[in-house]
């Protein structure tokens, strides 16, 4: 519990996407300051309003919470000397997502052990909007396991990162729209599934396919369930209504479905549901979309630190 | 078969995107001529060096091919009389693709009759890259009937035709992504079904679900086969090379999968194929992709007309 | 003088991308609730929260201020309405930006006339860019008025209005840029001259040249000032800190020039200067940037209200 | 002269965007065959159905005329090596467009130089686009030297090369808008005004100001003239007409002003005129467009070499 005015907070890997999303919503976190904010190359560099200092330079001591968004195979080292030196920490990394040593924080879905976590595992971004898509389903045994669940992914790029690469030269993604990872390879899958069983027992099979967009950020997810038995559109949407009663951070858009466009600089995942025709087995389509930066990363983030300060869940974001 | 040195063809409907890429394409192609180009609002304005007159004023006499790229619903009525005065016809609308009048004009797979042909319906822009993409599967009997075909297919704007509507403007499109008529709604579904049935004897359940791209031109269609039998990429891969050895329009990319930079501004479908992993049943996920305005619409109906009039089958068009 | 907790305001006009600003930003103001929005097609729809009525239906009574985002031609009555019910009111069109009736609100320069103000005329979005950047200038003496000064602009669709037309579908402008009203056409002209010879005395010449760019918002000026006398960068950039010092919403970038990424979503106007080499006689260019959206509409629309109110001027808004 | 049916060209630096626009050009060139092509990191791959060879193991002497679109810097070695070669050679890097051992290639005004040359300095994309618009005024003596000439130019990314670098990603580019080298700091100036001294006389001052735009490839000029003497539309119109009377590549727009639609992935600039208003003294603005990778690089090359080698000077190219 805090009862400062202002909790400090430290940020690790502060130049990528992320990190700087990181600092943008922290700068108007009503409890909350940035007292120190990592980089390597940008050392040395003012973001922000912050002088970047070297990771390894963090004066770790001056926060009371360190949040990570340093690349995955890295980070884990720097937690693990933040947790080393007493402090709570957000990894918004890969690096402890199927680690016991963390708690996944999928905030709607594990709030309590997130309050009293003193690391937590911040999702990855396509697992979060198709996790909170596909639990309520799941978790009632709506999902018929003798079929697929196949979800195809399409993210803007800063999904991929900042590191410069021919692949997301602006002359190579505009006007283009590709797959990848095609044939379940993503990393991502285990996550997925892992936290799919542990959640809701579902231990079916599922198809991701990401695809990478021409937009600068958001991801949209459509997923095709097939169910158990049919469901109408009413029955479909009360049922996720009722799953998420009261949480701010999930609209559910009724009869017209959410886009890119309804979600940006948001944390919010915005879901919506369309009982499929023309086929002779009850299916449900799911369209799932959330800011990859907010929702699937910094913002959740600060959700998760704002819930394990017993602060004000939305403080600071926009829901 | 035809002796002149360059076939005289009108143009119903020119004032489209797809209507534009007629006029574009045969510009530039070595036996034939457009001698009427029709606009109704644009009457009277010369684009690409032709005079646009009214469809109803249309010289249908002159032409010895018309092709006409008129509405949906519209374009029935047009044909209807060019087919009165003789004329052998390629229908780019959707008003006879199921229709006993016509010749189902999917060049690859339905040449001979096209050839023999008095009036052809060109194919959709989905249809055409989701049955170049299944057929090869279906007609040999590998698609699993007893779980759905998912296709999820993303095209540019230019898709959605060139009438101004708010959801089509750049400040609505751009940096946005969405899904439309979810739920098997689309009017192409039945097309891709009736299709798939008549050249392959498939019966099986089929999800489509249509999105809309943030860029100008290009299809990317994801498709979700599950198999009867388990296919490695190589077996895969053999089996549509043999399926379409010898096509100059069909290329299958190996390794590395098809995207829209690699068909747009050519009359090619681009099919990549990977097997799906950590799966308990076999799947095989396909990526089509084609150029809408191309090969999903004014190049083929070239094709189409090339083969009609004996001519080199891609005189004028880019494969 | 404000003493409620939160000062009503009527926003006429609500559903074009300024009215939607309008009320994306009032959302987000500590000191403001808006208690009636209007809307004409739309009307019955609610947009972030409000149930949008016609402007006929709008009860005036209710707000303490009326902000108007009608269209030029259309507001101008609506807003002697609002005047008529004793309401202090800020219109955001053009119909009173050369009217005598009306303080232009370029709240930086005119400050103390917008705080006395009944009714303030929000400034154009192009000319807020120009004014800001070229008064530090002509009020020194510095533009030498034997040669034109010439601005090239270039703008966001957004500042194109939401009306569906096709040059502003995104088949039209996606990977497109042009000029229009090129010859000194624009309807902004008369308002930067104007302006210019009443806040500085400045009458010499100017060319301005718009262009539609393709993004959603932003505006970016190139404007070529030739010089009394030369300029060097430290003292050029003196001159701006010194003409803005304390100023929370114009930024001077030092060494590196503005883009649009460094206003968008802020009500900022940054600006940057370069004296110009390889020219026989003293020049400077200045590249000015805003979000038209923003400190071009409805921001600065906001920061007059604020002052208009004595709340902090910076009330609501990101700068 | 050459008689035979197909020239052998040889490829310089092929893997770049300019590189790969010359293959995709000569692919369709109907009188000349690529018989070598170049790439250094991308040594072995297969473009265009060419495998690419190290620029050190190009077997020169295979082919009749070189053109090398390696880098500035680069060029300049492999160029002496196939001119030591004996082979007429078009560089398209900027080694030798200053320099007296090379014609410079802006075909259109100078045509007669490039057909006797045997090494040919293809012109800068900007330099192009600015020179063919402005020296029809030049030459007239109609452009006032006592007031500057104020060019401000955006491009496409595809002008800045395919290296990876962090300012060209697409997160980075996509919705921005900036201006670089402002205050006459680009390296083209030189070329700029090299050439229309030596083709004019012209020796006044020049302000040129690039920007980068939010495209894949186009480039367009709009260029602020000050005039000896008073144009209006229909005289500066006509004087443009009977300047290139007859030539293939250039459009004079009438009444509407050209955009990158009109030009991209064709080898043409389109130029137009507009007398300025509301200013004391005559001023003109001229809107040029380009392809900077067709009319200002590769297109403009096989134009050159197709003058070099007296076929058809559009063979190959759609202007």
């Amino acid at each position: 519990m805090n009862n400062h005015a202002s909790v400090p907070i430290g940020v690790l890997g502060a130049s990528g996407y992320v990190g700087q999303e990181l600092l943008r919503l922290l700068a108007g976190h009503p409890g909350a300051s940035v007292v120190f904010a990592t980089a390597e190359s940008a050392a040395g560099e003012v973001a922000l309003g912050h002088r970047l200092v070297r990771a390894d330079d963090a004066p770790l001591q001056r926060a009371e919470i360190v949040l990570s968004a340093l690349p995955h195979g890295v980070s884990g080292r720097y937690v693990h000397a933040a947790r080393a030196a007493g402090k709570r920490t957000v990894d918004l990394s890969a690096d402890f997502r199927l680690s016991p040593e963390a708690v996944y924080g999928l905030t709607e879905v594990t709030r309590p052990r997130v309050a009293a976590a003193e690391l937590v595992a911040n999702p990855g971004c396509y697992p979060t909007a198709a996790l909170l898509a596909l639990l309520p389903l799941a978790r009632q045994g709506l999902i018929d396991a003798s079929r697929e669940v196949v979800i195809d992914a399409a993210s803007g790029v800063t999904g991929a990162g900042r590191a410069p690469q021919r692949e997301l030269m602006f002359g190579e993604v505009a006007e283009d729209f590709r797959a990848y990872a095609v044939g379940n390879e993503h990393r991502h899958l285990p996550e997925l599934l892992g936290t799919l069983a542990r959640e809701s027992g579902f231990t079916g099979d599922l198809v991701f396919t990401p695809h990478l967009l021409p937009v600068k950020r958001g991801i949209l997810e459509t997923i095709h369930v097939p169910l158990t038995r049919p469901l109408d559109q009413t029955t479909a949407e009360a049922l996720y209504r009722a799953a998420y009663d009261g949480e701010p951070c999930v609209a559910i858009t009724p009869g017209a479905l959410p886009s890119l466009k309804d979600v940006v600089y948001r944390n919010r995942v915005a879901i919506g549901v369309a009982p499929v025709a023309h086929v002779r087995r009850p299916r449900l389509t799911l369209i799932a979309a959330i800011d990859n930066l907010v929702k699937g990363a910094a913002g959740q983030a600060i959700q998760n630190m704002n819930v394990m300060l017993g602060l004000p869940e939305t403080a600071g974001l926009t829901c």
